[in-house]
């Protein structure tokens, strides 16, 4: 088996899985208890909540807020801030995954305006673009830190910069959120210097338990919960702790802090772009078949992320010729498959319908023969599907 | 170690420990991709659902939506019925988890309008009260199976006959939420037959994972979601699916009907009940110090909780004294433990701030040797306490 799917999950690393099953085991007990049990079983994911500020570069590990993951802290960091703001209005980039663009636009459903700043064909979000459609009545404003499906990096910082000079003489300062779910621990991010107000990550994005993730809260900021009850998580994130998962997501995060201070980083976009030259020059007698090239280029990327077009062939015949040779890759996010509607992501860059887009990501446990085997599998799965597509590739 | 906080949280099954670590290993992939991996994931979260489904008794496992927790899918059933709901009414009883009664107030904030039904000395809410309560706005009522600080069980399947005869003239009738969080696996429950509209239940306390909680949704009743994004769980609760916590709450589920099959509720009310009949019978020499008595009497009750009241003591010296003696109970819900506030559900029953009520919850992995040492350690702890009490107990 040769995954290379992990932009879509993670394999938890087993030191997780076992931390897990300890805390399971070992902290049974409600950490609101006021017995000893109780106060062990707090201790233990404050202990987590500081591994995670770390990773996230906190200046305090109390602006750690857990979540049930990526979606969830998403969902509480824009109607969070949208129900506490003054206006009405709303930014995010085109290319959001569906967990920030479609609550953005379910908040319009509840009288918000929405604004959805388009992304260049290289993939990118201009800051410029982000800070022209704030208005004095802008409640959040939403940049990813790393795109999904592309790979590509947004400028967050300059977006938050950009905001606060423009937004100097505005009445209310805009909410920025930034969805980091993909690329913690992967590229480098240091919340504490980076403008944002709140940044959302996934646990099972980085090698961690699925059902855990965190919303990172700068000092100051004010979101409203997005339900009450026994006011856990300084009352933003009300329910009985999920102690295993955040104790197992605070594993995850010492694991990446040590991969990332390794520049174990390097060695994956090492692979990625040896996956993507070797793809391409496989590929090159094939130009009749299809003219090859990565989905976008000239932007700088997560090094995890290879996105390469594939024009006149259909994706998904190329995914089931890949996986009957045992690779798994994906034809855009996991979370947009079930759905088959036009990739949303595609459009917003000027992808033709009729292109291939295929997105192979790799991980810190991805082996170079690994990556042979995908160069191997894919022309051969290219030949076998072209040879059952009627028409030439139009261009 | 005597642990008789059950109530509050269960020491996960050891099965239920390793299936999560077992489908950790085993499915990583996420739930959604395309991939057989991806499949076969997803075809374990509904192998999970349909265990959920039979636990309580609900007629198709399409009706289940996994969630974060029991707090998660209140919130769902209660914001997210009141949200597709025309009306702006909204009636809960007094002695609700504040997981609904919070949430309920902060849809006040909201615009709705809100009517508390109190409950009787016996802490029992009364149907008709309830009924009374509903008007032709009335879009949800909530009302829990099983009062989690007193144990006794509220007539819901009472009061869903009472509403669907009372607003059978009404446009809308309004939506009927059960909180099940306590209770369920221990009495009686099938949803399919008990009128409610959304039943929610928890994990953690059925010895299953912290971090799960499903919501029952009867077939046609309609949600919204309370964020959006990948639109997973029939698109009311987006996120990737927590799957090997879902299957932790699956196993923990079987486990439940099984012991629940094999007449388990009745072996922990034995214990419960000679757990109170030895403690009374233990401090009946003491009545100078204090006339100890069950804090409510004559109403239906889950098996496994017992709340005991020792007027003109205080709680928390008496509990650390049994915690001292290694016995874990507790005064009123942990969620409300870190507020330090009056117990709304004591207030609510009447119960005079001057008296200790203790609260001891079985679990079917209580001993008949626990419940000794708890009554052993119980006395000495009161006559430990009531030792440093200044004044005799006011009556």
């Amino acid at each position: 088996m040769i995954y290379l799917d992990n932009a879509a999950s993670t394999r938890p690393a087993p030191e997780v899985v076992e931390a897990v099953a300890q805390a399971s085991r070992d902290h049974f007990a409600n950490p609101s208890s006021a017995h000893a049990l109780g106060a062990a079983a707090a201790r233990a994911i404050e202990d987590a909540r500081e591994r995670v500020a770390r990773l996230l570069g906190a200046a305090a590990a109390g602006e750690v807020i857990f979540t049930s993951g990526g979606t969830e802290a998403d969902a509480l960091g824009l109607i969070g801030a949208a129900t506490r703001a003054r206006g009405r209005h709303l930014v995010v980039s085109a290319i959001e995954h569906p967990a920030v663009l479609r609550t953005a636009e379910m908040l319009v459903g509840q009288g918000y305006e929405l604004t959805v700043v388009s992304a260049d064909r290289a993939g990118v979000v201009r800051a410029a673009d982000v800070v022209a459609a704030v208005r004095p009545d802008t409640a959040v404003v939403s940049v990813m830190l790393v795109n999904n499906e592309l790979g590509t990096l947004q400028p967050v910082a300059e977006i938050a910069q950009g905001l606060a000079r423009a937004t100097s003489e505005h009445p209310h300062r805009p909410h920025l959120h930034v969805d980091a779910v993909q690329g913690v621990g992967l590229v480098p991010l240091r919340v504490a210097a980076l403008g944002a107000d709140s940044v959302a990550i996934s646990g099972h994005k980085l090698h961690g338990p699925k059902g855990t993730g965190a919303l990172w809260l700068r000092a100051g900021a004010r979101l409203a919960p997005l339900w009450d009850g026994g006011r856990q998580e300084r009352g933003l994130r009300s329910g009985t702790e999920n102690l295993p998962g955040w104790i197992g997501l605070g594993v995850a995060a010492d694991l990446a802090v040590r991969f990332r201070d390794g520049q174990g980083g390097e060695a994956i976009r090492a692979e990625r772009d040896r996956l993507e030259r070797e793809v391409l020059a496989s590929l090159a007698d094939l130009a009749s078949i299809t003219e090859s090239q990565p989905t976008v280029s000239g932007s700088p990327r997560a090094p995890h992320i290879s996105s390469l077009s594939f024009p006149g062939l259909p994706a998904e015949p190329v995914l089931h010729a890949l996986e009957t040779r045992g690779v798994y890759a994906s034809a855009g996010s996991a979370c947009a498959s079930r759905t088959r509607s036009p990739n949303h992501v595609l459009e917003a860059i000027g992808v033709e319908a009729s292109t291939a887009v295929l997105r192979f990501s790799l991980s810190r446990e991805t082996t170079a023969s690994d990556v042979d085997g995908a160069v191997a599998a894919l022309r051969e799965a290219i030949v076998e599907i072209s040879s059952m597509v009627k028409t030439r590739p139009q261009r």
